[in-house]
């Protein structure tokens, strides 16, 4: 299996081949991510919860790819700030886990409104 | 460093300490992308694109947050459908190299038309 | 009841006081409802389609404001190209009627693939 | 020139006709509004703010058809809480307009962090 650093290098090396950083700035990136958190909610439009989770090999086939997608504009912003990606997830998970201790958080993340943002992290 | 499949642990570790599988249905969570990536977007808002290279450290610590909280829901995502995120990435790193040869897409991201959807990948 | 041409008046008029035409160039302008899609969003997080029927006070509170919100926006882009808003709908709507004849949409919209796209309009 | 009220009766009439509002649920349709957002915002991607008030004929169609569809929406969910959208609106100006006084919103909107909140308003 490849390693993080070995695909973000393909993914820069494939953008500086075709000169596309003078477009990358991060507003257009964040605008780009954002729509395509669009095209990936679009697989489970008009579904029920439970109905999304039995999607069909061609939905399932674009999932993937709008992950990639997602994943591939995340670490053309990371490349932006110079950031390391993964060092600023474990931050997060740390900051996760000690503002919503878990005796706290336990099964309540729908029903409990103060417990709404929360699930979002 | 952390690699990436430690990484993936611990999210995932998380929450199984807190129950929160059961409402981590697919459609939730490409909702949650989605409004994450909205709020990503917000950093950049009434900004020109030059300017949104210069944002001021608390703006730039909110993008690096969101930008950890995309990656907790990609991995989610990942953990529903059973799938290696960096091989998705590969495939369509592949994907694109074969779709947009370089001779075609060298400098024309965003003067031409035809070439504005390959630009998203 | 305030007619549609009173209301976008006003919304016109109070920007007009704050200068904020300025930085409403069309681009922003998406941006802001996008970000206000995503924020409309959030108030259905976590829930089931059932569960999105039925809506605490202060959800449904913040519902109609995202609502208002978008349309104001709406408002703001109608402004920039200065088209009738309420003629374009009219126009879309007969484009909708004709591509899709009532014998064939009729009860398919979640069912049948072909007619997601369909269920968009 | 057609008043909101008959065109919203039309786009009502039209759904009822195809028997769609049982997939229209507020969760789904505030995802379908979200989506919508997301390809309106596709037609400034890669632009400039400059660039994005020059748009093609073709983008310029595009974009108008992506406003009404957005307005359909809003239309659709209106009817769901049976409200008067240009009540919420007028409500919603109302609120802006006594939290943000002209005399401290002025000019400000991009330039200074706090205000940014304010804009989206």
């Amino acid at each position: 299996m490849a390693d993080l650093e070995t695909i973000q290098k393909k993914i820069l090396s494939f953008r500086n081949e075709c000169d596309w950083a003078q477009f990358h700035d991060p507003k257009n990136l964040a605008e780009a991510l954002s729509i395509e958190a669009g095209e990936l909610l679009e697989n489970f439009l008009w579904k029920t919860t439970e109905q999304s989770r039995n999607l069909s090999p061609d939905e399932l086939k674009n999932v993937k790819e709008e992950l990639a997608d997602i994943f591939i504009f995340l670490t053309y912003l990371s490349e932006e700030y110079k950031i390391d990606l993964l060092a600023e997830v474990e931050k997060k998970i740390a900051v996760n886990e000690s503002k919503y201790p878990v005796e706290k958080a336990k099964d309540r993340v729908a029903s409990i409104p103060i417990y709404k943002k929360r699930a979002l992290l």
